[in-house]
């Protein structure tokens, strides 16, 4: 087993902060009407994609912080556009302010993450991040399916 | 600065060998004619997306390992589901082999990727996971939309 580091946790919390940003920018490009009702073979519309996200990042560490298991819910009281960048640049500063009370030894504890998932903590960050780039992705193809032009991927 | 290690590298291989099974599993769903032929937005068919993750992944390994900044090209000679499933099966290997040879020390150093992306090399292995995580949703939306149920996200 080589435990050589790969990615440290300042690291880490500059790549997750910049896919934040990715996604904040092709939030941005929807247009209000379609935010909330475009969908594509049954998924949900982009801002429900949205709510997901915001309802994973900062409960997910509120949790692991805090040592509660409680479930998520995505059922976000946010209901335009300007609601959900709101909420998505209060979530950006705590983001910061939660993940620095990680004590460094607990990332590869095991947390039983929403009283469901039950994995060493980096695993479940990893999965805070696949999950938003999974989302945004069908976001893009929303936008290009709408004509519009998605943020290029080196945009964060 | 924080450099406590949050991923070690066998980590991140085994994070990016999970990734690669659900992408093949997502491969595996596509009918023949769609992969190469549908598309939504005027993007690429999924085959288009499979090849170009196939031109990144051991290319990109095979010049940080030998320090070649050549240029990649996605226009490969793959033309059946069979081919790209064969050529994925043959990468998994070439993926372990050729990651292990980057010494432990080279992860934080800049390496110009294809003679266009100079970034430390740990950046550019989180970025070939993450295009590959972000072109393999797109095909989870061309699979909905052609009425196929994806793999599940947790299907690694």
């Amino acid at each position: 087993m080589n435990t050589t580091l790969l990615i440290s946790r300042d690291e880490f919390l500059a790549h997750w902060q910049g896919h934040r940003t990715l996604t904040r920018h092709t939030l941005e490009r929807f247009p209000e009407q379609d935010l909330f009702t475009y969908s594509i073979g049954g998924m949900r519309p982009f801002a429900d994609l949205i709510k997901e996200i915001l309802s994973i990042a900062v409960p997910g560490l509120e949790g692991i912080v805090h040592h509660k298991t409680e479930g998520y819910s995505h059922d976000l009281n946010l209901n335009s556009k300007a609601e959900l960048l709101a909420e998505w640049d209060k979530q950006t500063e705590q983001v910061n302010e939660l993940f620095k009370q990680i004590p460094d030894e607990r990332f590869h504890e095991d947390f039983n993450l929403f009283g469901e998932y039950n994995f060493p903590i980096y695993q479940n960050l990893l999965y805070f991040v696949d999950n938003e780039i999974h989302h945004r992705a069908q976001g893009y193809v929303y936008l290009r399916s709408l004509g519009i032009e998605p943020p290029f991927f080196w945009d964060r």
